[in-house]
């Protein structure tokens, strides 16, 4: 590729563009910025950041496409859509900040769970001085990739007992690792089980009522990759059961959650808005123009996508 | 000393003695147990562990008493308790669990404040969709001791900007440590401020209006260590005029937090009733009787107290 500056398209339909555009414009490696929808001329792009989805027909007016990022960690908004060819490179932010925030709002959710602070706080609204007791807890992660595999080390760092699954064997230091062929003995020690797996057509609707009775009964879920992993209404009908004990979820199928979803009401449900962690323009933009250089250059892309696996 | 069964008293007002005296007994170092108040003849005793405070008049009892160990990490009721001898080594529990709960339990708090955690409770109440955004926080840790260390260490690890006060300059890698000399610029990192220093004459009401107006506007206070380290009304007032912008407490000045404490109804302040950390007898029993053996070989006991520092 030469070495001019590179036109952009953003296509954002979630987030503002706005941050985006100033950040990228501020490198010399950077031409023009389009933001769709727009009625420019899309012939030099060379470029499409998306968060997502993206609407039907952009591909097939930026025909010098070269290179396809995602504006988050999660590429399956690419994955299912028709329209992106084959041959062109798909990307993703792995934002170091990305697993940070993450891990710390799972320790978050943990705890809580550990130490009945739903209890707590309204045992204050009565003033009432209970002094609840707490046990260790043993800790599943399914996923094991750049969100679950930090969570893990620091989960272990902290002194949980933890058990990890991803779809083929992985060895962590201090970590019990399972694959597809032991989940059912992974799950049998999760008393709290943690959503971290990529969404691929395998792991849609995987948190269903066979996964949640292979879990010791009154574990507890926390779902923090993606809303169509979760099969609502199995989840509803194993709390009211009581093989869960409660859960906290921050994805759903439809997000902003709508009001008439019983997930809102439930006593056992704690509900947080798709904020556990979340990319922000700075870090983002700053591995998208590492790219931008390695793609002038011709080198290799950085975190790539890998179409057969989906992640 | 001899090498016979060496008999115990207990006195504990506050926790059951049941699960102690069971889990001691199982022992062949110890000989009989008594449990105060007793009118038995204690002339045998050598050995009093206590939680808190002693009655008048229990030491005067125990003419042969070799060794004195608190039930709990905490030795100020000890410190302050005019009956007790200078020449009896006193010990305390250093419980490896209670670092690590204690550590687990501030991260939890510390998040739900990143996190704005009891927005996010009551927006689900209301069936609210708003992503709230959140910002990394400096964290400031009074007392670097067992407790205080370790989890400066641990937020480190957690990717916070951590900064470290004691009395006396401490090193711990990758955290920027202050002593007394420069306690106002530590205070003025400080976003959220967490308290685990020893109760000492120095460390009374510490956390009072001058320390407050020295942290940044809006820095949230966490105290874990003791209620008399907090001037209650100074804290009120700093909420009130927005210098704080909430506080999550454990310990107070009279437990249980009576019903007429305006704390309970403060709608900036998070109680918990002392469970950040809680020694279970099980761990401290392992240590109590490590300790006994040492006795009974003459050999240093470990955790002793420092009469001139306090702790």
């Amino acid at each position: 590729m030469d070495k001019q500056k590179v036109d952009i398209l953003i296509s954002s339909s979630v987030w503002d563009p706005k941050p985006w555009v100033e950040g990228l414009s501020k490198s010399d490696l950077v031409g023009n910025i389009h933001v769709w929808p727009t009625q420019a001329d899309l012939t030099n792009v060379k470029v499409l950041f998306v968060w997502k989805p993206l609407d039907k027909g952009v591909i097939d007016l930026i025909p010098n496409l070269k290179w396809i990022s995602s504006l988050g960690a999660g590429v399956d908004h690419l994955m299912t859509d028709p329209q992106i060819p084959e041959h062109i490179p798909i990307t993703r932010i792995v934002d170091p900040f990305l697993a940070r925030d993450m891990t710390n709002y799972v320790i978050m959710g943990l705890m809580m769970h550990q130490r009945s602070m739903l209890r707590h706080l309204d045992n204050q609204k009565s003033k009432t001085w209970d002094r609840i007791t707490y046990k260790p807890l043993k800790v599943g992660v399914m996923g094991l990739g750049a969100l679950g595999g930090h969570l893990a080390e620091k989960l272990v760092g902290l002194g949980f007992e933890v058990f990890g699954y991803s779809r083929r064997l992985k060895r962590i230091e201090g970590i019990k690792c399972f694959d597809e062929s032991d989940q059912k003995e992974f799950l049998s020690h999760a008393e709290v089980l943690v959503n971290l797996l990529p969404v691929t057509p395998q792991t849609v609707n995987i948190l269903n009522k066979q996964l949640f009775s292979s879990l010791p009964k009154g574990a507890y879920l926390i779902n923090v990759a993606r809303g169509n992993h979760l099969v609502e209404s199995d989840l509803i009908n194993a709390l009211d059961d009581e093989q869960l004990s409660g859960a906290l979820l921050d994805v759903f199928w439809e997000e902003p959650l709508p009001p008439s979803n019983p997930l809102w009401e439930h006593t056992k449900v704690t509900i947080t808005p798709h904020v556990a962690s979340v990319t922000t323009p700075n870090s983002a933009i700053a591995l998208l123009l590492d790219n931008l250089k390695r793609l002038r250059e011709d080198r290799e892309l950085l975190h790539t996508v890998d179409l057969n696996k989906g992640y």
